[in-house]
């Protein structure tokens, strides 16, 4: 069935193929009387647009957004804003071997299966081109939140393959091609990066996301809880095969008087939870950790098969990110936007007149 | 806003409270005519029933299952079905002063920030027993997936606290209360706990579950992917603060040429995908992984706040899990059991006339 | 798929059958810290109740509604709210023929062909009986708009079979068994269906319900209307045939001169309209009619088929309504309420902090 | 919240203003493999499109639609479907004065009161223009279901203002403006709306749409019932205030006796309930009636106020139609089977593998 709308209330619909014409979104459900503009939306999307190191693929798309409805003045009308992106960078190249074949860890296969036919122009629809609507709508997200709540998200690679990448500043995050937040190991990176694409390889990547300024309360028990949107968020995110939240896999050896994050009435003693308990932000910073598998598209020879189940061997050439880690990190705070900006209107819905004697607790003591 | 409703077809709506006269659920969409009877949930029920060891909470529930609904001679006539299950163990007890305090870890500040109001009585809606409506309802899922499908689920234990389990054989896992898929591990297992008991802490614990035989091309992309479903479904459940797919957190330092899982006409020769490409099932085990914290409801005391902000030790008695993670697995089970019935209906909705010459592959060379 | 949920945001999910054990609703998004409690709704689903006149089906039915979960010491938590009404009149009889043949008119064919299994017990899902759940979450929706906007809700019966019913007061209509305005009439309805009731038929009726005070700003254009919304709400009641928001079908040999409604200073001139333009109250009055088929269940004799489509003639015995329109208003008003109060959680969500120059404008000059 | 999105499966996201850059719409969810191209779609576009006769808007449209996604080497993958129609002429004119008042029977006020901010550029999202893209999504809707199930769709004025438009021939319905199955009544209709227009003045219309060979057993009790999601699509069109199914408000001076549709061996021996019983299709034709207001913008004066609540007289000028019922026709028809394109997937999706007996009965004996 259809699959493509991310959100309940704050609801993006995606559409497009990597080479096709165009591809976009439509946001429904966007507050009215928000100041909006390509100016709010160009930067995020210039953040993760390909061609902007040596490292990433040297596809040349300008990644530029239209706005076709919903803005009215400047102003949202509450009304949907349909954003749009035209492909500019469609090689024209012969698809008709890769239509018979599959490629290893890459969507090809699953999505024949799933619906008989398949467009495999740059992988079509499973293409981390895709991305960019989200990345575009998330702006959207960002802008209101931050005005309204003060709420801003950031995110950092924190291992590059087997290099972990110590925090040092978040100074250093944009000076780097990796969302790097530490300058004396991009030499390192660069350096193995280089070795990667002589070799005609790739390699995975971890990336945290955080979000700080989030109000209390968001997140509805049972299902719905703020914790299970952002692993849906996250996990939906192409090449993503882990989340965690706050301590994350690091909990399993943890014990309780260790854990459980103290309230103190200058604020929480510790952030173990990650900004999150029983599904409901509890005003901590929101943090959150990916692992993204390495990219599929390698020059590798692979063994596979062909369409009548007959062995074939594949070669992907073409222009791949030999690591997708290293542009997902405005992605994934897109995403991490996306998911609290849902749940700041569905919290306004159902909670819009509850008051409280106590104002909520600083994130951190 | 509403969210106590998990899957788009096969809508399983959860209500209920911990200490409350019932919990419950009901499941909208179950298709028609399949043999159902209190003897097809009851056994999933009792699995992760509490008070069967020493190392679980003792409160004694019979979790007995009624259905009121939907069936009618023994068959599902494709209405709701509302099961539903009888508290029996409300032990009277003050809670008065719970309502003015928060456990550090619980849900108990969140919720109040939320609601303005709270049900104290064991937690209310926050409590771990609410998973026995969601086990019901996946008991009725695995019966239609395994009569159409052939489809099977199962977990155990891989990690409890800084003790890894050794996987074995599947056949131990009910001969241990800890879902444990290993013999000799087990007496090192109880010590851990009673020493933890005794302690008056708590611990983590990761586990692992399986579904096999599951079909190929289930899963919506572009967000409503079957490894989101996966994550948002598990990410959801009480405790849990990591979600891994097939390699998960392993693949950062892997790479490309070792992670995609070559296709042979025999089959996979792999699955380091965990069964999942491009966000739609490849046909392969569906692997998934999560990690859980330690119980938060802890006699070690923690300090906290008032809701006047002032501050407070809190020490928790009562009947408590001393590693939530135990109970976890039958619940872990339940979850993907609904994930993958949803898709499968989603699926067939969309796709349910498409025809492949390729017979799928088998799950494994 | 499932269909048994009603409302966006104040999601209600009905389940049970006319003779199973029980049948009820969960209420999912109801917010939190309103006072609330079985007298709350009792009172609504008296007035729907069967055997309260000749005039209606004889069936005895206590309908005692039991609130199992969301109201924690008299105060809605904000967590779902199951209502359970038992059935209590299940009078033991033999529905084997029924199985096998098809009342003209009734949903037993229609039900047959979806689902191939039939729950013949009083028609199973398809009974009217199924309305009463609808009612009780009624009943809550109202308290919350009548405490939090005023929002009051009327309904009467126009017509009765060919009988009109001249408006006269709204006095008049609980002191009558068929929600007539009207006291001056009431003879002649009884003689109208006593004749009806001795004939072994049934006959049609009209109601009409009205909401006061709904604030101006409700419905979401494009497709969720307020009217449209209404309009799946009216028609999806049992038995109803047409719906008419406003001046209905009058409208169609009317003047667009003649059916805008002016706007005064002090008011709107008229209210042609029924209280929504452009899918969104203007906060005048909102007025819904609708049309009710005569009950299909009839002693007349009536040709049909087995389920190997040989002839067969059905006569219903049993205890019906000869006219399903007259417990129809509380109903009805029950939906409109459901309507409207999903409607202002959804304007909350989207529009909660928009503020205009201009108080609403008077209902009516 | 987002309410731009009509269905549940065959999802249709719709964006854009009268007097923006483009409007279209986002299919999501329509089965893969079907041929698709532009020519499936444009001839339903023409149907409705504006300037075509004198007694229409004379704004001119070309309505050219350009599909952007969805669709590979002439067939659609299972991917959204975006639509796109770009707006050729927007006339530049100052809409300033019309920011501050609002039109009687038009949505400026009540979206004004909504959103707080308006674009008032033609009616901004209210107008009528918006219907487009409904009637492109509706295109691929009565495609799929021609192909899988033989189901047509056709409609027809059954009166223009106070003019009843006897049934003649359905085949005269495309030879006139007017959509009527009469060829003798045409010189009447025109008649008459030259003499409105002259009068400055509008009127309304009711129009009748049938859908013929719909499979029996869609929709879903108890609230998501096919009729009742058939009145929710077209209580949602643009100026429609009244909805019927079958016999509509006739039904309410009929008897049981009469009303009941038989059933014979050789099929249903009338179709008194349109279609529909207890919700669900019987097979028989589904038979839908709707009341289209007068046009609200009219050259007469009439009186409102400004945004400060001050007096104000109104006159319209610009290009409207003087009775939108006329262009009504090919939009009701697509809404009619976008419903049941849903209903279609959403039967499948739980009903899948039914199998019954005996074949459906003929529409009609």
């Amino acid at each position: 069935m259809s699959g493509s709308t991310f959100g309940a209330l704050f609801r993006v619909t995606n559409f497009g193929e990597s080479h096709g014409p165009a591809i976009g979104c439509v946001i429904d459900g966007c507050p009215p009387g928000m100041a909006l503009s390509v100016a709010d939306i160009q930067p995020e999307l210039d953040r993760r647009r390909p061609g902007t190191s040596r490292h990433v693929t040297q596809r040349q798309e300008a990644d530029q957004v239209e706005i076709l409805s919903g803005v009215y003045e400047g102003l949202s009308t509450g009304t949907p804003i349909c954003l749009l992106i035209r492909n500019t960078d469609q090689r024209s190249k012969d698809y008709a071997n890769l239509l018979d074949t599959f490629r290893p860890g890459h969507a090809d296969y699953s999505y024949w299966r799933k619906y008989g036919v398949r467009d495999p122009r740059g992988g079509g629809r499973s293409s981390a081109r895709l991305t960019a609507p989200t990345v575009a709508a998330g702006a959207v997200a960002r802008k209101w939140l931050r005005e309204h709540h003060g709420t801003t998200f950031s995110g950092w690679m924190t291992a590059l393959g087997e290099i972990e990448i110590p925090f040092e500043d978040e100074r250093h995050i944009p000076d780097n091609a990796f969302f790097a937040p530490n300058a004396t190991i991009v030499p390192q990176l660069e350096a193995h990066m280089d070795a990667l694409r002589r070799a005609g390889d790739s390699c995975g990547a971890r990336i945290r996301v955080v979000a700080r300024g989030v109000p209390a309360g968001l997140g509805e028990p049972l299902y719905d809880r703020l914790d299970a949107d952002i692993a849906y968020a996250m996990m939906g995110l192409n090449a993503v095969k882990g989340v965690e939240i706050g301590d994350g896999f690091g909990v399993v050896a943890q014990r309780g008087s260790e854990h459980g994050d103290e309230l103190l009435p200058e604020g929480f003693a510790s952030n173990h939870a990650g900004g999150v308990l029983g599904g409901i932000s509890t005003g901590q910073d929101l943090v959150v950790t990916i692992a993204i598998k390495p990219t599929s598209s390698i020059r590798t020879s692979r063994r596979s098969i062909d369409r009548e189940g007959r062995p074939f061997v594949v070669e992907t050439v073409g222009r791949h990110d030999p690591c997708v880690g290293i542009r997902a990190t405005p992605i994934a705070e897109a995403l991490l936007a996306l998911v609290v900006m849902d749940h700041a209107l569905r919290h306004r819905a159902q909670c819009g007149d509850v008051r409280l004697p106590l104002p909520p607790l600083p994130a951190q003591a």
